[in-house]
């Protein structure tokens, strides 16, 4: 079961809550990714979602040695936050037909989840470093950095098909 | 009445879907920053929320000119992201005693949802100049801007804070 808010009161607390908020998000996202490459129609956004998938999987494990390094069980917290995202994404994205349009709805969808977890990941890291957990914290750098590379990737998938547009 | 998601069949009618749900998310930010202000102890956080506020309300008058360029009316459609976002921000800040918990708390909600701005307004711009909306997608910048000073702001107050705590 998981930390309810009302235990929060202490920064390690706090910590512990946001992080089990994230391994929350984490595991909704690894099961939603595979819907989402369905969906996908252009190569290069399929392969980024399935690599993405793999990533996704490896931050999982790295958040399974967090909990570890801090001596507690891994286990999640509901997070409201990821749940309304991925359901605005399924309502946007189930409904449309054009190839084109899809995959446009399906790369904004996968920004706004990039930066829930990049806003999460820059506060818990901001935090382990408080808590002197400066190994927590190197870990969560790690996940950072593939998130702000993965945001990167999309915008540079968007920019792609707004040029293929332009020059169409 | 809003836009619905089985109605997006064109570029333009994701863009306008889009435009709908972050005007739906501005007002609900606009009604959920007074009671941050209020839970606030710092004065630095709570003057950076009562500054946010007003920004917010300039943002809501821009989108309103936005949807005036486009000769539609300006109106909102539910967004369960933003909704989600706010929803765990009031359920984690509701419970906390501790000023200085409270206080990194309400500011990892406040960049939560900066960053769900930041990626709706990143994606509308994109989509502003596929569209040819180049005076939209020059409104939208203005705004997006502000997001990420705002954003950069947040994370110096949650690293001063940190300060604070090391020189305690």
């Amino acid at each position: 079961m998981g930390f309810f808010s009302k235990d929060i009161k202490t920064m390690d607390d706090l910590f512990l809550h946001t992080l089990q908020d994230i391994y929350y998000a984490e595991n909704k996202i690894e099961k939603a990714l595979p819907d989402m490459i369905d969906k996908a129609t252009a190569p290069e956004l399929k392969a980024g979602f399935e690599q993405h998938l793999g990533e996704t999987t490896s931050q999982i494990a790295r958040l399974d040695q967090v909990f570890e390094k801090l001596g507690l069980e891994a286990e999640g917290v509901q997070c409201p936050a990821i749940d309304g995202i991925l359901e605005e994404a399924d309502e946007v994205a189930g409904e449309v037909d054009d190839d084109r349009v899809l995959d446009a709805a399906l790369i904004a969808a996968a920004q706004a989840v990039e930066h829930y977890e990049i806003s999460r990941y820059g506060t818990l890291i901001a935090w382990a470093r408080e808590l002197s957990h400066s190994d927590v914290a190197d870990l969560l750098e790690e996940t950072l950095e593939e998130e702000k590379a993965t945001d990167t990737k999309l915008t540079e998938l968007a920019e792609g098909s707004v040029n293929a547009s332009a020059s169409s």
